[in-house]
């Protein structure tokens, strides 16, 4: 088995927005899919740690996008594990859009980089992963294998914003593992800039640091700064009641080009 | 080529619900997405027909399921075309779960149909596809295939609802016409019940006809009614201003179990 796993893909119709591009709501699921099969190949998928009572935990997102694939481009995800951490794992992806029938010279449109912890479901605390499966992760770790965009920036909170949007969580918001999906953040970020917005800005890069989980209940806020032209930094905060003060859940950078 | 196109999928982790149940609306865009291969292969797809500047427009969705697909699983999507009218066709699905890896003895778990009418897309009007259509449809038509759930309900409206919800279209409803997508419809009535409601009773049939189109900038009102115990009767309507009274856009009946 190789170090990379890919998926095949085809932006389809109901999976695009208004510029027949394919969406980063969509893209995101796909990213994490692919990581999933990647795992789940390699035996340290979602199958094999729910029998130990295990969780992956995504802790950083990072998208940047050349372009969208278009509608009815046929593109493909690559994933590979870049090293590995007593607590944490890095996880790089490459999307590439075929422009031929036989995919021989594919055309690479972005990267993504993500970081992921494994918690024990009981004491929600991080395991030690070089001990788990450092041997087992050891023949998978690709560092070599180039992901050429900037990693991860440092999101300090800022002391204020310039605009709050409240978002009461919704059935659709929560998936099988009971919370709020992590690309359900992305999909209402991607929702505070307007079609006028978009009109004339493309998404260039996302980034998200999750720092805690919402649940069926929760109001979700949206706080957001334009820090330089075209960068806004975006705070997602949750509150379960009307008078509670709102706590952190997702830091965001979005850069538009 | 047969008269009814498959479409092979999974149930991934991120789109399935807190049940582990893949959620309505990546069903729903499943059947689409599998109506839109049928007819692509066959020369009547979106390719084919944007050449003509004409749209294939969803008038009717009717959803069954005796249960949805779980995590994991692999399912099927058939699709088929009932018959052709001067002013619409009928289209149907089989959705099947493949409970062998070898696929031999499939577990049928629902069925789907729906009508569709085929506009121009400067006149807004139907177009005759007896005239247009006639000979191509014929061979595809599959009549004598079973879809043993109840024909699409007739929908009255009704004077009073108890219940409103409103909801601002945000950009990420919009597809690539232009327009909310047929199947945001669908997710937003889902997220009118709660989680509670949810570990209680199975959404069992979804019916959606749709009667006009809604626009970003509009706000939706979701007007509900339990018109018999776990049947809901659900008028969406829209809005441009806040002083404007809503109209009509989508008539629904959603049946629990």
């Amino acid at each position: 088995m190789t170090k990379t796993e890919t998926a095949h893909l085809v932006a389809d119709v109901f999976n695009t927005d208004f510029n027949h591009n394919l969406n980063y709501s969509t893209l995101g699921r796909e990213i994490l899919n692919t990581a999933e099969q990647h795992a789940e190949k390699r035996d340290f998928g979602l199958t094999q740690i729910r029998k130990s009572n295990q969780s992956w935990v995504l802790s950083r997102l990072t998208i940047e996008m050349n372009r969208m694939p278009h509608v009815f481009e046929t593109y493909s995800i690559d994933t590979w594990i870049e090293n590995i951490y007593r607590m944490f794992t890095n996880r790089n992806f490459c999307i590439k859009v075929s422009n031929s029938t036989d995919d021989s010279d594919p055309e690479v449109v972005g990267y993504a980089r993500s970081v992921w912890a494994l918690i024990d479901n009981d004491s929600r605390q991080p395991l030690d992963l070089t001990s788990l499966y450092g041997q087992t992760f050891e023949k998978w770790l690709y560092p070599e294998n180039p992901c050429p965009i900037d990693g991860h920036s440092r999101i300090r909170p800022l002391s204020s914003y310039s605009s709050e949007v409240k978002y009461a969580i919704r059935y659709n918001d929560i998936d099988c593992n009971g919370h709020v999906n992590s690309v359900k953040y992305l999909e209402h970020i991607c929702n505070l800039f307007n079609l006028e917005f978009y009109k004339q800005h493309r998404l260039k890069r996302i980034e998200l640091a999750y720092v805690a989980e919402s649940y069926f209940g929760d109001t979700l806020h949206f706080f957001m700064t334009e820090i330089e032209p075209l960068r806004y930094q975006i705070e997602i905060a949750k509150s379960s009641t009307a008078d509670e003060t709102p706590t952190t859940v997702v830091r965001s950078f979005v850069t538009f080009a």
